[in-house]
């Protein structure tokens, strides 16, 4: 039996409504995204690193620990390493050399005395964050890594830039010049 | 002009796809939060800590850092103590006493050498998991603080649960007996 003139257009109207809502909801999901890209373009030109051009991730606060570290005198530092969601899944699956679009970052501070225990030492003053970005062809020269050094939400200079390379090579190689493991 | 009987029948019709799309949207994004509920009531019985009842959350290796710190010898430990979003929200508030529903995770590791840099110490093994939960009724007696510490995921013995109050309301009562401050 064929259909009927009215039956045709409560069907499309039908349609037209499933689609506008399907539209929406896409839309409002993707709003969080759009405007991280957002931020991430308009701080570009003013806050990327020599060299590299790499800037600091928008909400890497966030993102999930992959490993705590201490590095002793004379730079006394406590360091937090975390990475965004390529990062996690490829260190899970312990995946090398990493997937483009993998970030790090990594939050250093002063060590200061807590103030409740002589044993233990606790975050200071934050010194220094540190990002690495992997883009295979953009970084072809330096093992696919994009390098960035930022000292109060600025980038270093071009001179501590150029020494990120040399030390992740000589020392990393077999990690796909990455040092930081996943904690257990 | 009075709709007529087709108009009305189109109009309940696409309202009941509409409906039924929504309410499709809201059961998916539902999923997540149901099945960690499904995972946290599962657990409860065998790996609860005495004393208080407190499990290890489910998911709490994605939660945002709070902040590393260090414990020098003989426990010679890194640490990391990660948060649920209501504590988060309330250290970026700077809100005292934390809230109902506040969970604080530490995660700990016996330090080891770095295989790259003499000055440095990762984390090794992983020794315990402590986890403080905030319900300002169900532990009135212990500031509202529910306590629970676990090695190899599982609860240790109920003599150590007796020290954690203990130690907390002596030395961090002025912060709502939380020793760990946000990482700047």
């Amino acid at each position: 039996m064929m259909p009927t003139e009215s039956e045709n257009k409560r069907f499309s109207f039908s349609t037209v409504i499933v689609l506008a809502v399907l539209l929406l909801v896409v839309l409002l999901t993707s709003v969080p995204y759009l405007v991280s890209i957002a931020l991430a373009e308009g701080g570009a030109a003013a806050d990327a690193s020599p060299i590299f051009g790499v800037t600091i991730p928008p909400g890497y606060k966030q993102w999930e620990l992959i490993a705590p570290a201490e590095e002793a005198a004379p730079l006394d530092e406590l360091r937090a390493v975390v990475g965004n969601q390529i990062a996690i899944e490829a260190y899970q699956a312990g995946k090398l050399p990493f997937p483009d679009g993998t970030i790090l970052v990594k939050r250093a501070w002063k060590r200061k005395q807590s103030p409740e225990f002589a044993s233990a030492t606790i975050p200071g003053a934050a010194t220094t964050v540190q990002v690495m970005v992997k883009d295979s062809k953009k970084y072809a020269s330096t093992g696919g890594w994009g390098f960035g050094r930022f000292a109060n939400g600025k980038p270093v200079d071009e001179a501590q830039h150029r020494t990120c390379w040399g030390c992740h090579e000589a020392r990393a190689k077999s990690r796909d010049y990455v040092f930081t493991r996943l904690a257990p």
